[in-house]
Formats: C-alpha cells, structure tokens, sequence
C-alpha cells in the first residue's frame, strides 16, 4: 500500500470493504460529522457508489448547525447524490458521551431508509474503545471493540489510522471540522486519547494502537465461536426455566455464555460479568442463596434471577 | 473477609488454595523476595503445612546477598522447616527482566525438589501482566495474564491486593525487603505500577486493576475452550503436513489455533499473532506467496512454513 498516497488507500479500503460485504449493495450512506475521518470517507464512498451524507446535528455546541450546513455543501461538493441534516435531542442516560451515541444512531437508522451506512471509525478509535472497555472489566466482549461489519453499521477504515485520514483531507484540499469536544478533558475518550495512550505508546516502546486493535479483531473471533457453542447449548435447554444439572457439564466459559444468553432473553440489562459469575454461583456454589438482581427493572419491580428446584428462574419483585 | 484483618485474609486464601489445587500435598516450597507479597505468604504458608522457603539471589545489586541472608532468617523465624539461598547467573536474552524471570524459576524449579512452589503473586500483578501483554500484542492469549495454578507454580494471593500483604508484614512486625527496581523507572513493569495504572484509574473512574484482573481470568477459560477445540481438530491432522483443505472448514478462531499447535510441535519458537496469521494466508488467501519465517532457527538455518501441493510444512532453509 502507498503510504504517500492517503486517497488511493482511503479508496482501496472502501473499494476492499464493498467487496467482501456488500457485493450487492448499488448505494449507500455515510455517517458525516464533518470531522476528518467521516470527511475523507465520504471522500472516498461518493467515488464508488451513489452515497447520500447524513449529518447529525447534537445541537450540543453553539455552531453546531453551522457546522452542520458546512458539512452539507461538502458532500454535496464531493459529489453525493443526497445530504441530509438530522437534527436530535440528547439525553441523558448513561453518561453525556452513550446519550450523544444513542441519539445519533438512532438518527442514522431513521434516516438511512434501507441502505448500509458507513462509518469512519479508524484504528485509534478502535484502541480507544478497547482501553474503555477494560475500564469495565466485563471480560472479553467488552475488550472485543467495534466490529468492521454489523449491519447496517460499515466501518470500513477500521484499520487505517487517523493520521491517515487527515491527510487524505488535506491532499483533497477539504478543511475538516475540529470538534472542541475531542480536546475536552471532561470526556474520558479524550483523555484516553490524549494521555493514557500516548503514555502507554512511550512506556510499551510503541505500536500500543495496532496491538489493541490485533487484539480487538482475535477477541471478536473468539466470541464468536463461543457464542456459538453457547447458543447450540441453549437451544437444548431453551425455556422460562434453566435446569443447573446440564450446565454444570459445560466448561466455564459457555457455561457464562449461556447464562448471559438465557437472562437476557428473559428480560435483564446491562449485565456486568460480575452479575453473570453470581448468577453461576447458584449453579456451581449452590448454598441456598438468595436471588441476582439483573437489571431489567419496570413498573416499580426488579428483576432476580433465582434457584427453584433445582433450575434457575426469573422472577420480578416489589422494589 | 474480614479486611480489617489481612492476616487472616491470607491464611485464609492459602488454606483455600490448598483445599482446591493441593488436596494431597503434604509439604511445599515459598519463592522468597524478602519483599511484601512473598514474606506475608511465607508465613500464611509455614502456619499451614511445613514449609522451605526458596530465596533466589540474582546477584543484580549491591547488598543482594544481605538482603538474602535476612530473608533467610525471616523465614526460620517464620516456622519453615528450611530456607535456602540460591545464588544464580542471570544472563541477557529478552531484556532484563525477562533473563531475571527465566533464572529465578529456573532457580526455583531445580530447588523444589518435588515439591509445589507457591509464589506472592498479586492482584496488582496480574493487572501489570495484562497491560504488558497488551503492549505485546499477540492477542488474547498474551492478555490472559499469570494463571493462579500451572504446576509446579502456585499462586494464592492472585485475587489480593498489594496493600493487603503491605498490611500483613505490618501485623506480623515484619520488615520487608524494598527492591529498589521497583522503583527504577528503566523498567516497563515499574512505569505500568507507577503512571500508567494510576493515570487509568484516574481515567477510567477506579476498580482497573480489578477489572483487568477479571478480564484475565475470563481470557484464560475462554483459551481453554477454544485451545481444546484446537487440540481436537489437529489430533485428525496430526503430522509433519497440515492438510488446508479441513482447515479451511474450522471457525477462524479454531485455526489460528490449530497452526499455532501444529506449528509450535513442528519447532517454531516464540511466535507472534501476525506470524500465525501470514501461515494462515497460506491457507485461507492463497495465491502462491513465498514461505513465513515462524522462529526456531538451528544451527545457521532459519524455519518456514511453506504451503506444498495443498498442505503446510515446514523446512529449514540456509540463513
């Protein structure tokens, strides 16, 4: 690849990525901020297929709409067939940074109609979300980060660098977006960004990024193949009750699978590997103890998680 | 737990620890540092079975051969019914640490006898080990961290903090050794212990080391299902070729694995993810490329795993 030549290899990703999942597809969105990354890519998607930019606008900074005009007559420059501003209104749930990604995702869908959208998402994003993940501590499926392909969702710069994307902007003489927010301390990507990963960068003696993300792609194979395994053991064994006897057959790690598959198909959220490993306390550790709350909490009752007769059930109750 | 106690805390996981890996064990050995961790575990250890302690001199300071000597008498007064010093030659492959790391087990190994070895590691090591091994980059096998039982290693304190074997040294009047490379910042573990975990608990909100040590644990039963997959796959293609055609069938997850088994059997040494996944080219993306260096060089030659007529092997080609 032609590391002097940061348009050909923004086009050969795209062209590579359509290729391998979207054989059939004849048009497509792009997610466009107006940032560097969505920027080049809209760049290079317009080049391939009819692309229609869906720009989002948070309405979280003064500007934001400017910002957004901006971003429409550049797609329209780079030749999209369709520019759309989508206006939102964020909330509050789960931190200021999961209310603007929940708010803007469901714009993108309500507005992609029935096409794919492509997002620029790079490798630094891609380590970023892995160092957040372990913040977590949910195991592997947090540590798994961002998926090149999980429709309708494209990302198909997954392995390029940001550095990369800049200065596609640049040959293409296109003036990206800076949004302030991505050198606002108060956010914790921002600061992974601008000091844990440069810190690490200097202390692991380089290439932290890249080994982050060979270790974002190994782990979502991993899962991949233990879910699996997992869903066939469910499917056996699918119902409004989970017998312990043939989950204690199962090694730990489907065994986990398993239960996290049957609590969330019966109701419960968020659930965090310590609630799953309590959970599997009442098959493997059973000593008469009481019920898991697991999230999924309405109307006044919570959700637990118990053991009756010798199978895990799912029972709400008064808060 | 009673964490006003850590005494008690550690006699107890060392007597859990015996309970679930060391039934049938009558006597064992202490790796001794003289430092927090290993001190404190010596004497849980000695109230508990009869116990040598095993006090590795690397010879690497000044004052190595005091601070030896009074770790051998910590232990006698501690109640082990032996303490040795070992003094060894700790040579440069790999770096400093990692020479230091190869001597000292070597050092263990050969002093045990036929006894198992406990050694002080943490809760706050195994989450240094993950981050090193994230720096590495070959995936989640090198993020799984330090296993708490790999025979003849044992390793009770594993779910402990630091602060807790600190705590017990000072319950018991205990003087631990300072090692003053724990705090020579030319060493990657000492910068991950002094800025790199503080900077990411600072963050990411608290709870790192816990949840890096979570994710290990789940690393290492996820490896072992997927290695056992593995293992099974190349018992029916066990031999000097490796067949691609029923490779080629496997989850990608599963192959990468098999290679790696068959590769590491046929002679390949210190492997990388991306190694492992160049041989996988051979299979997967075939269009006639040449042979991947895969390690164990002998004697002026250099390895390769080449693909012949449908199958992988391996041949030693002149440097």
């Amino acid at each position: 690849m032609d590391r002097s030549n940061p348009v050909g290899q923004l086009r050969a990703a795209v062209a590579a990525f359509a290729k391998e999942y979207l054989p059939d597809v004849d048009r497509w969105c792009v997610a466009l901020s107006g940032g560097a990354d969505s920027l080049a890519l809209t760049a290079a998607a317009a080049g391939l297929l009819p692309t229609t930019a869906l720009i989002v606008d948070h309405g979280l900074q003064a500007g934001s709409a400017a910002a957004a005009k901006t971003a429409q007559n550049q797609a329209k420059e780079l030749g999209c067939v369709g520019a759309e501003i989508i206006s939102v209104t964020v909330g509050t749930a789960g931190g200021p940074e999961a209310a603007a990604r929940t708010a803007r995702y469901a714009a993108l869908d309500s507005g992609r109609g029935q096409a794919p959208v492509l997002i620029g998402h790079t490798l630094d994003d891609q380590a970023e979300t892995v160092l957040l993940g372990l913040g977590r501590g949910s195991g592997p499926r947090s540590i798994a980060g961002i998926r090149p392909f999980d429709p309708p969702w494209c990302r198909p710069l997954l392995h390029l660098r940001r550095d990369t994307t800049e200065a596609a902007c640049a040959a293409l003489g296109l003036t990206p977006w800076r949004d302030p927010h991505n050198h606002d301390r108060r956010f914790t990507r921002t600061r992974l960004r601008h000091e844990v990963l440069p810190l690490l960068e200097d202390v692991l003696g380089g290439g932290v990024a890249e080994a982050l993300a060979r270790t974002a792609t190994a782990l979502q194979e991993d899962g991949d193949v233990l879910d699996a395994l997992a869903e066939r053991a469910l499917e056996e064994n699918r119902g409004t009750r989970l017998e312990t006897a043939p989950l204690t057959e199962l090694p730990v790690a489907v065994r986990l699978r398993v239960i996290r598959g049957w609590l969330l198909a019966g109701g419960a959220r968020n659930l965090t590997s310590k609630q799953i490993r309590a959970v599997d306390e009442l098959v493997t550790a059973w000593r008469g103890q009481g019920g898991v709350a697991v999230g999924g909490d309405r109307a006044g009752t919570r959700l637990f998680a118990r053991r009756r007769d010798g199978a895990l059930v799912l029972e709400y109750a008064p808060i």
